[in-house]
């Protein structure tokens, strides 16, 4: 049936194989007079660019962006935004032994199965290269966001078995590492490990984190639309996504009632604080107004260089090792993968709360009064 | 804008408040000629009623289905399927101090923040007794699995701490168990985790596992629609969750690529079989063919018998304690609820499989030949 | 897939088989605070009941609407709105040998086509009385218009051949005409050509005009969620409905550019008004601010007493009668069905439309600046 | 809430401006394993191209286009389909004036009040060339139509007060003429027609007919998702249309139930066969498997060459003409664009139609016996 359209007002409609022309997104639904510009999109994409340090592939790609429709005089005039990114350094030789193996840890197995054939080269449609159409999106949701004060960030709160301090959250320093943690000293120890996964031709899976800040209380649609479960669905949309945990997460499956339930406390002017945050700012998949937390977890890289065992289209298990560029941990440009449909749900779900009152409705169509 | 309807093809559309007259769930887009009958309904939602141990609500609901629309002569017409269960044992006098408070860890403030006010009576809209109409909706949806070979089981995997067994997947002996767990031994350490909490007047939370076995491989759509996302949203958009992990889940983001991919190895007859199964059976969002593994996280059941601070709609700080029939996990009645989210998702995203190739067109519309 | 779900934001899910037990919808995505009653509901059921005149089906039903959810202290709470009406006065026997026959002109052998089997009482799903659902949703929409100062009114302009005067408007005339037509000479010639299809054992079509006022300038999605093509699906959807006109309708393509464009003129204050309305109030699918025209039209009852040929599911044809108790002229109740699904496709887009704009979403989360 | 996103499993997401970079369009849902070349879109894209004879405007586009996606080693990969065709010969400097008068009949107040401003340059986003991007989804739609043995063909049937004969309906022949007509003798008074209209700087109106063979009995969801409502819903979203009929249309509504009841009887071989068809196909929303005929009424283009009066952005009334190069009536062009949105529509539904029975799903998932 498709499945590359995602969202209720905010719908981003995707395209684009690894090796193929180009990638691309449509944005329908985005308000009309926003400011938008290229800077603002590829300013998010590069973030996601690979080749930005040793611990990403060596796919060399400028991905630059160009907005195709739905922006006149620099402002968005509320029709599609379509943009598209080229495709430029495809190495299809790479991947030939492909067309009949199924890589571990892959979609392809589940490809052929689902249609029959597959576009093998670079994994196709289910190459990392999807996300670039993601994290354009996302860019124009952040824009929407911006207008109504929210603000997103994401950051690297675990590499394999290193863990950054949770209490460390400055995301200005987490931009400027290339591991994207907030955590310098839990950044070197990321750094070392990463380094003796490459050494033993291996790779590992890391964890992001995700907050959300100016989340006005009530966004989100119960029962099946909620804010957490929209989210959950979007993050787990990601490749290489398994599990995803809003406030505690698991970790709330071990806790008491007592201990679980947020506190408002009066602070020195007597008006009542959230003292404790367990829940991530969401309570019944409605926003309460406080810091929204998410944690997503990501499994290793499953392109590895060292051999192993495939299964082939012929039935027979082959052994080989897999060429491409690939990068050791994902994480790191999962970063902005993370924000940006963290930004795409909140925007989507604030626009579905603007009808959520009648007296929105008599404020937009200038109707003070109730007529009935 | 809702919320309230799930699904793509096989839609559910529900409704209902606690304390109302009932609550329902119509199903549209069920295929034709399926045999479903009020008792296979029942059966499910007689596993999700309260009152049915020590360790659940007193609150007494027979919780009877009527079919109403889409069945004729025992067999489904393809035309919309309405149930519905009207409420019976209401007690809306102990939720009277609940209009003008927000009870810790429930949705109150958000239902207010959105709404501009709430039906405050049992949790209105957010109460579990919503999670009625997902029962019978999964009913139907695993009549619809059963054509396809497909069989879904939940089971406790977690109370509080108390952990299972996980190599105990004994699905018969977790139903008879009070407290779904399939593991005899845990399930005694929990029931007395669970007295412990009572007498605290607190409570905890748990995590059930579900497996799902019979997929065929290359069901769920990339993108967006991928079986794992399409799982996470319905799993998280049950009350309560907080977590929602696929195959290792959170552990394989601590793995290596060379652990955490799945090995294929010829077996006896030379066949090659799947040895292990971190994945959880999705790979890249599609069913590979193996057995499909989610664990789901429960938070403590925000409702204590224990006095809290809880904000009022007055902006201050009141101490109250929360009367009314609670559960004090909601685990093991949530087992029920856990399948019928995976059954409705699986059926769903079965149906959207079928029109994936242009071979199934041809097959359904006895067009045996390629015609262009 | 299903097909009983209508709206974007707006949606209304609808069930019931004619001597099924019941017929309901469920609303979902109503805005919250809006005052509505079972009497608001009961008043446009009213309008489309059977017996109300020699004209119509001799079927008695009281068509008694019960709201089981989404209102609280006399309040839509934003939740979805379940409305069930009881069938009562089914009389299964009249429809014994249409379990082997198709009618002609009905859906029966398309049901029997797709589905396999059909439930045959009384034209199951495909019965009239499927749309006691969308008067009951569409009081709800008009409910919601009234909040925004939009108006809608119905009335039959044509029984037969009998075409009444298109400058007769006056809705309270219609209203309380029998066949619902505002210009009494028509009417009384209309009703002496009713008298006459029974006599002869026929039936006959008609027409219904819709006019909507108030609708603000700028509703409807360019491109494919036009307001005028959201009508015609709307309308279309009705039974019996074979053709929906806009504005001057077919007559528009007779017409000349420089006579079919609508001319403003400045009035006596100097204030420009339009002066003409061959567009129907839609430009380019936008509503233009001014008043909507639609026109429906009607094929004639098939369901007559006279012999016809009818093919069997043997394969053979028969001549049979069709008994039951049907209408000579669906026309006079359809005027309440026309109106709900304007009323329901009116609201939907007015919902969509209050995103259109990044202002709006200044407006309603209280952000005055803009912010870039 | 956007509206460029069309269907339900076979899902058509446009985008572009008359004088933007490009217009697009992507298809998400078309069944995997389909031949499709760049040759398909493009030989009915050149059906709807300007500048094909003195009856168009002058406008010279070669719209050459470019599948960027979806497609490997020249087969459909079931993933997005996604297309694009430069813009080339924009002449924005012909729409100066536009950005503050209102052209009658077209979109411009209608954008303005909306969105609060608008792309004006050709119209914008509700130009013309926006249906470019219906034309290729329409070709793609067509293949996977083909595949199941369903043929569609469209012809003018009127120009202005000019109607060509019902009984003509050479499709080969329709193709061939300059203005779509399959009788040549009406053709000839048409051209005569249109030729008198740019002598008086002026346009006219006119009607397509759209016949569609080969649908299978069974085709349609009731009861919004119907086939005929799909199609007018379709249909009206093509800029210009006033009027969906469907079978005999308006004059169904003159018509009595003894004569609009299409009759079968036997053949000489003794089987039943339709022998009319006033309903055109489709009853009761679900095609009934004999051909299925439409007619579509176009509105006179509304920019002429005349000076007029135009409202303008100051609330003033401007005696202004409109520049640009125009099609004196948009009917011979648009036949093309009513058989593409005739594909899409078919395509889609003929798609949803495949999970219409637990039959079809234990056909497709090779479960070849009822477990229940």
């Amino acid at each position: 049936m498709g499945g590359s359209i995602y969202g209720r007002l905010f719908r981003v409609s995707t395209w684009g194989e690894s090796h193929g022309p180009a990638v691309g997104v449509t944005v329908d639904g985005c308000p009309a007079g926003l400011v938008l510009t290229t800077e603002m999109i590829q300013k998010d994409l590069d973030r996601r660019r690979p080749g930005q340090s040793r611990f990403t592939t060596a796919r060399q790609e400028a991905d630059e962006v160009e907005i195709l429709s739905g922006v006149f005089e620099g402002k968005t005039t509320g029709t599609p935004i379509s943009m598209i990114v080229r495709n430029k350094d495809q190495r299809s030789r790479d991947y030939g032994n492909l067309a009949v193996l199924y890589r571990p840890g892959h979609a392809d197995l589940g490809f052929d199965s689902k249609y029959g054939f597959r576009d093998y080269r670079g994994g196709g449609r289910s190459s990392a290269r999807e996300t670039i159409a993601r994290v354009a999106a996302g860019a124009v949701a952040r824009a929407v966001l911006d207008q109504a004060g929210v603000r997103i960030g994401a950051f690297t709160s675990a590499i394999g078995p290193v863990t950054a301090d949770e209490n460390m959250t400055d995301y200005c320093a987490a931009q400027e590492s290339p591991l994207r943690m907030a955590d310098p000293k839990a950044e070197e120890e990321a750094a070392a490990y990463l380094e003796k996964c490459i050494r033993e031709q291996d790779s590992c899976g890391g964890q992001v984190t995700c907050l959300i800040d100016g989340v006005p209380a009530g966004v989100g649609e119960p029962v099946f639309d909620k804010l957490d479960a929209a989210l959950a669905q979007a993050m787990m949309s990601i490749g290489a996504v398994k599990a995803v945990e809003v406030g505690d997460g698991v970790s709330a499956s071990r806790s008491r009632g007592s201990l679980n339930n947020d506190i408002y406390a009066e602070n020195m002017d007597g008006v009542p604080v959230k003292c404790t945050n367990h829940s991530g700012g969401i309570l019944g998949g409605i926003s309460d107004g406080s810091r929204i937390r998410l944690r997503v977890s990501f499994k290793p890289t499953p392109s590895i260089a060292a051999e192993q065992p495939m299964l082939g289209r012929d039935g027979k298990i082959h052994r080989e090792s897999i060429k491409g560029r690939h990068d050791p941990c994902v994480v790191p440009r999962a970063v902005a993968v993370v924000e940006a449909m963290a930004a795409v749900t909140c925007a989507d779900l604030l626009l579905c709360n603007m009808s959520s009152r009648i007296e929105y409705v008599r404020r937009i169509y200038n109707n003070s009064e109730e007529t009935i």
